[in-house]
């Protein structure tokens, strides 16, 4: 075991502070990872703040985890020391159910090892990427190409497979039309990759405030759902709209820009019932559906297609002192786009 | 003008009573149908009591139609004087739209002419199926195979299709792992047909009182939705569920049933919001979806396919006299599976 510095939080809802974990000894088929920076994702916050349900303190959350290869295990053999590398939401699988077959581990039937609030196979609990290093087998760790800055694309590892794989789940690219609901984390990111997948994009927010960063990401017209008009403009138009808002809408009236056989897809969480007309689904067989993060071999697709089109996220990279005050932000959706924790600075 | 005898409904919520109706003389493109039998939907009493909002009156019900061709326009190509022909939901379409160019006039961007409470074209009131004849562009009639009985292929036309077209649009066949909710007209249809299409069949129903028919009709197995251990029994089992109960149910609980990409389609139109939880499409990548009658095409090649599998409506033949005892049985959902009315005794 090998103790390390991190950033935990102790109980439910108290703040980030300084702590230390222990990092287990390389098995084999581990890769040590000396972590260089950990996005802030909105999950964090909800997690620390058990609004999911209980959860496991004290928490060292952060699941977009980039870094370099400290060290691997005897057994390893796609990872060496000095690789670039990046971990994302999950750390294992069962390796076996039809899921994690198909490579789509993040629905293993026995639910993935979670990078952080979550128990490895042997019981003990995980911590993430606000941490000096990290220690994942092998096959759940991914390669940061290159050509994309090591913080800049942390946030990739959530927000940007969160985004690509429902993207390419209902097979979006060049004649598509696609609405993307909220320019946050995962909606920055979402406008880029289904503009980089040769969509016709449309950006829907609240108001126009972000409107310029939208058009500069690759939107081509950016609408607000404050406005009345945005809804009868673009009725029955939409193949695809992907949701990043955590809060409830009203899914009829989004439903409505649906064609026939569209799709919307909810990868925000949120945790009232959400309510939608049966009408709404059965009149131009709608559907209303929802994704999870993405899976490794995906994963690492969505990596290689962000080099080949030079997209990362938007970030503002910040010190270890500053996480609190990164959440209040967070919080208040004050944020263009993602936070980025500098883990130099835990030092 | 023909003046024909009918069953109209004088005025929202009144019973049904004998009337008389107009129909038009036939266009070059028309066939002059003799009804011979025509199903009660429940949408017929909703329409007939606006549930679904303000409706036409004097409303002449009926979408589930069968009868012999009296006479065709000199246009008409492919019917002759005599042929066993079918009515379903819809007698025209704008033909143009991206829908109706791809043969999915139910929905035509302009609203398929409904068969009956709906407009044509040329502004005159739609009257359907309870009366003694019909007059209809030749485009929108349906051919019933001769190993089809007219009276218990009637409600082929739309309980058959809105059964048939979600079973074939997602793909069900061999091992496709189906559960139909509700065993009313359209469940007892959707057990024949996923039977009959090579799926795995469970019924899920408030309780057990119709097993001994859902399992004859071809279901696999017979559950109770009143009994937890049905949902313990089958969680994430399923690929498809199609709910043809028109009561709000626990979406939640009917989600959690459903494998990875799993499709919870609806076809009953509850008219109160539904409930879901986000997290239960997220989960596995679940969708939920609605589905409305199907296209002529496909509804034709139902019925070849119910010719071929043997497949018919389980029917209770009535008299012109009993529709209002019938309507309150339908309400009463006891009826089974679908009361047909003989339109001979209208004379």
């Amino acid at each position: 075991m090998a103790t390390v510095r991190a950033l935990a939080i102790p109980a439910a809802g108290a703040t980030v502070e300084p702590a230390t974990v222990e990092r287990r000894d390389p098995r084999p088929d581990d890769v040590v990872i000396d972590i260089r920076y950990a996005g802030i994702c909105h999950s964090d916050i909800h997690q620390a703040n058990e609004d999911w349900g209980p959860a496991i303190f004290p928490m060292v959350p952060g699941h977009e985890i980039t870094g370099v290869v400290a060290a691997v295990g005897e057994a390893v053999t796609r990872f060496a020391v000095g690789d670039r590398v990046g971990v994302g939401c999950f750390v294992d699988s069962c390796g076996t159910c039809e899921a994690c077959v198909a490579g789509l581990e993040q629905y293993c039937a026995a639910h993935p090892v979670a990078t952080y609030n979550g128990r490895d196979h042997d019981g003990a609990p995980t911590y993430g990427g606000y941490s000096e290093r990290i220690v994942v087998r092998e096959s759940f760790v991914l390669r940061i190409p290159d050509a994309l800055a090591l913080d800049a694309a942390a946030p990739l590892l959530c927000a940007g497979i969160t985004s690509y794989s429902p993207l390419r789940h209902w097979k979006i690219g060049p004649g598509s039309r696609v609405a993307i609901v909220g320019l946050g984390g995962l909606g920055h990111m979402g406008v880029q990759l289904a503009h980089a997948l040769g969509a016709d994009v449309t950006v829907l927010s609240q108001t126009l405030s972000k409107e310029k960063d939208g058009l500069r990401l690759g939107a081509d017209r950016y609408r607000a759902t404050s406005d009345e008009a945005t809804f009868d403009e673009l009725r029955g138009g939409l193949d695809f709209i992907l949701n990043t808002v955590s809060a409830s809408l009203d899914l009829d009236a989004y439903l409505s820009l649906l064609r026939l056989d569209g799709t919307m897809c909810n990868v925000g969480g949120p945790g009232d019932p959400q309510r939608h007309l049966a009408y709404s689904l059965i009149q131009t067989r709608r559907n209303l559906a929802g994704s999870n993060v993405g899976g490794i071999r995906e994963t690492q697709e969505m990596l290689d297609f962000c080099a080949e089109h030079g997209i990362t996220a938007e970030i503002e990279l910040i010190g270890a002192a500053d996480v609190n005050t990164a959440y209040e932000r967070v919080l208040a959706s004050d944020v263009r786009y993602r936070f980025v924790i500098d883990i130099a600075t835990l030092a």
